[in-house]
């Protein structure tokens, strides 16, 4: 199922192959954010033809919309979507303590509102699985429960010993429940705040109960950067070295690299989304806020040194016009060569862990790529108005 | 510059060629409307993907956004979009009256407010044509006054004798600035609203001065269809046959098949990307609302018979989904679907012409397709929502 081809001799970075139903990839990889069952803007041509490997997308949001029935009629989310290289589904544990409201917090399960309509639903661990089988998800998050930062050691400890119960009762249901296992992939998500005693404590059980691959989550929601990845580097030697480990929704270009490093085999943000459809654009020298006017007569492209179809062929200046006067394929350019940035981020990364040489690659990845630890003003207010 | 390569014997349609600079299109053919320099959600790609011969695009809205100096930067409409076929411009005359604030309308010119800053402007026709040639498209119309509907005859008179004194002051303009007059072509404008005595002497005017090409406007103002039939019919025999003839603004498919059969040559209307946007998709049947409930578990494409990517591939259920999810890929498909509906349409019309089976085409079309002559309330009011 999950194979090293090479480990880093000077840092903790491998290369290896992971194997599912719909596909073989090669780690480390990026997975586009398909919460809606789209990655917003792209067709599933896109991300094929920018080298996509795999996408991730949202147990909440599609059991809200469309719901299960329509996926269920057309014959699982590959289907939906037209996609059929490997999707990983999020458990929609993190959706319901962020975005629905959250009715009933108890060791049998979650009830929440819908954030559409305010329609009350319960959740028991088994129903995510359940809910992920529908869905025919090459990989499978079950239930968590991710404290907020900050938390008290008191509310991280309980968050704990609920995620390792539903843990149990996910893997049960899901061994119970699968007429042929190697189908689906099932992976165990370690929480524990900020607190190492609570984060130690928390691999030990997820370890003890055993899964095809291990998530770090309650990461990037709020907290410091360096004490994300305090975190990170306090956890990944927990860990075996013979499963997949996945940093969930991390992160900036740079944070990435840097994760790479530390033995990180999995990622996803929706980032690179999301900063396009607010007209910003990712380059190998940072950020570029391409709406601002002073690419107005701007003719070169987003970045010179990238090869993606947007690049080679319209300017900066028309991409800003298109955002200027709110044109829809201004969005999608941009949403476009953001993540082929990502993709080939690590399509770079791999090539130079392949070649012994991901210490040189990453110094100079960080030496040229301005540092985009903190986000301006104008982004976090701009990252707010999502459309 | 136009040949005519076929005439039905039964009908009035015909097939022609018309070279430009940037190529040589086949008649009768259909310009996808660009307004901001851009076909709504569609990459230059796309409509090349799809077979657009020439796309259309606004002289008042790219005068306003991004301005002259930054096409003039560019090197012109087709570099700044990456478009290098064919570009037809408006003279902008239309979206003065409709669009923006009117403030004073001599013989001199049109002052008007910009219906984004209220900045105020005037326009020459000299001006317009001045403007087209930092443009560079292939076909220049003139500054014309488009009369409302309805407009009383002393008023759709005003409109025919300005229409003709600025139409000789665009030729002559056009002539003295031309260092090699070949390179665009200008086209005259015939107004009158539904009078017919008007319609004849605005004919007469313009045929007197001259132009490369000719187009029936101050049409799809809001008049009866009938109407505009009937004004169609009665302008076009007072035309020479050896010139282009050019329906502004039309409109539905059934209409356009209809036209082609009196002998238009060129259309354009934004009714497939603004339907498109607004849930509506067009099919060899008739329209289908894909947003509507009725599609949820709809796993049929859009329309069976259409071979383009999106109905290949994606289902109605998916689309409307996505629609439903204000997913922008949404917009996206349908706008695809629906230019490509109407390139296609060109295409087959072109194909029965010179099959000589163009009336039997027609028949068939119009005895298939459901009458889309009066739109739905829903309709209506979804066009106003605009985005």
């Amino acid at each position: 199922m999950f194979t090293i081809k090479q480990v880093d001799q000077k840092t903790k970075a491998r290369l290896g192959i992971l194997t599912t139903t719909h596909g073989v990839m090669e780690t480390p990889f990026f997975m586009p954010v398909g919460t809606n069952a789209v990655v917003k803007t792209l067709s599933t041509e896109d991300l094929l033809g920018m080298g996509a490997q795999i996408v991730l997308s949202n147990t909440y949001h599609l059991f809200i919309r469309p719901g299960m029935e329509v996926i269920r009629q057309a014959g699982g989310l590959h289907a939906f979507m037209s996609w059929d290289k490997p999707l990983l589904t999020d458990s929609g544990g993190y959706q319901v303590f962020s975005l629905a409201k959250l009715r009933k917090l108890t060791d049998e399960g979650v009830e929440f509102q819908s954030h559409l309509d305010g329609k009350s639903h319960f959740f028991t661990p088994e129903d995510v699985i359940s809910i992920e089988k529908i869905l025919g998800s090459d990989i499978i998050m079950p239930l968590d429960e991710c404290a907020p930062f900050p938390c008290d050691h008191k509310g991280a400890e309980r968050a704990i010993r609920r995620t390792t119960l539903w843990a149990k009762r996910s893997k049960k249901y899901f061994q119970e429940n699968s007429s042929n296992r190697n189908n689906q992939l099932l992976f165990g998500i370690i929480q524990g705040a900020t607190y190492k005693d609570l984060r130690e404590k928390s691999t030990e059980d997820i370890l003890e109960i055993g899964f095809d691959g291990y998530a770090i989550g309650g990461v990037s929601v709020g907290e410091p950067v360096e004490l994300m990845f305090e975190t990170l580097k306090f956890v990944l030697p927990l860990l075996s070295e013979n499963f997949p480990r996945y940093f969930m929704g991390i992160g900036m270009p740079d944070q990435i690299v840097r994760a790479v490093g530390e033995g990180v085999d999995m990622f996803d943000t929706s980032i690179p989304t999301r900063y396009g459809r607010n007209g910003t654009a990712f380059t190998r020298q940072g950020r570029v806020v391409i709406r601002n006017a002073e690419h107005t007569q701007d003719m070169s492209p987003i970045d010179e040194s990238c090869d993606c179809f947007v690049c080679q062929k319209y300017t900066r200046s028309y991409i800003r016009h298109l955002v200027n006067t709110k044109e829809i394929l201004g969005l999608r350019f941009l949403s476009y060569h953001n993540v082929y940035f990502y993709i080939n981020l690590m399509k770079k990364i791999r090539q130079a862990i392949q070649e012994n040489r991901f210490p040189e690659f990453k110094k100079e990845f960080l030496a040229t790529y301005s540092s985009t630890l903190e986000e301006s003003k104008e982004e976090q207010s701009l990252l707010t108005k999502e459309r």
